[in-house]
């Protein structure tokens, strides 16, 4: 293998990151395909870029949210946004648009040979929910591939959760409040279980 | 001090959060005041309320940008918003419209009978800049209040970072890649600085 591909494989994430928009959980309860938000995909396409998370899934079998995506994210990669913000085309590329989480499955199989662990996150604590540590200690010894599941709306829907490997705890708020937006919860997790604290930047 | 109040006061942090709109800097390194962004007020005021950050300073000296905010935050504090999510008029009671950095501090002087210690964030390395670990060790220590200020467009202008009286780390990405929107910075350096990474939710 060539040394320099070497050395940017080791700076990529065996963790790869979904954002799921079915099936999630509406307001009461029930299960819905939920709208791509324009900026869910910048937030989450920068902070995948600054971890080194290889691909982060767009779920949504919607063809007309599939249209707007590539739409939203075209302008950045190919057309005159890329020009003027070149790390945010950088950023976008990282994206792709799948309509399930079964496509980004195998996607990642197509990628990597394997199938990867699936984990969902989730605001509230589920019984014999894993530790951020214990996650990171896995991502670390490279026992993956990974994939980590984000629902929109009010979260994802049971079914996802009764089909996944394990799901992590949630990230405890004071006086039990947890109601971060999806774009925070995203960040936070991600430097969690991929960031450097040691690292003072460049 | 009554019971109940002092254990209220335990969970609430002495760091205060400020999103600066004036005075930052454009794409080309001119100062200029930047425009309010609705999903910053939600993002930042949920995270904030998530760590226990008494109050989240949004300043900006245009008249008309102060009245949008308060449009925008009134229709989730007084209005029909609150009524749906109660939990987002708990979020954004958090904000507070200020007309500049100094009127910040004074608030936090006239809540804590002391003003804060200013520090800035941002995404390049600076001389001298301080470890998030260091930080979080002196807020754990109560030496504050503490005003950690956040800029948008592309950062804060200098004359910011000459007054303040440190300087945060950036967020190290890796290959040196740190391009994190101002709502995911806040979330990931919130989270060093106050997030509890032994609990596991409620």
């Amino acid at each position: 293998m060539p040394v320099l591909a070497a050395g940017l494989e080791r700076e990529m994430a065996s963790l790869y990151i979904a954002l799921v928009h079915y099936p999630v959980l509406n307001r009461i309860g029930a299960t819905i395909a939920s709208a791509v938000t324009n900026l869910d995909l910048h937030d989450l396409a920068r902070s995948c870029r600054t971890f080194g998370v290889p691909v982060c899934y767009i779920v949504t079998p919607l063809k007309d949210q599939q249209a707007l995506t590539h739409r939203l994210t075209s302008h950045w990669i190919n057309g005159k946004g890329g020009e003027l913000l070149p790390e945010r085309r950088e950023a976008l590329k990282i994206l792709k648009v799948v309509e399930d989480i079964s496509s980004a499955r195998e996607d990642i199989l197509e990628k990597t040979g394997k199938l990867p662990v699936v984990w969902t996150s989730t605001a509230r604590k589920e019984p014999g929910s894993m530790p951020h540590a214990q996650a990171r200690l896995l991502l670390e010894r490279e026992d993956g591939p990974f994939l980590l599941l984000f629902g929109t709306g009010w979260g994802l829907a049971p079914t996802v959760f009764e089909e996944a490997d394990a799901v992590l705890d949630p990230i405890a708020g004071v006086n039990g409040y947890n109601h971060l937006s999806v774009r925070s919860a995203v960040s936070i997790l991600m430097d969690r279980l991929l960031g450097n604290r040691n690292a003072q930047g460049e």
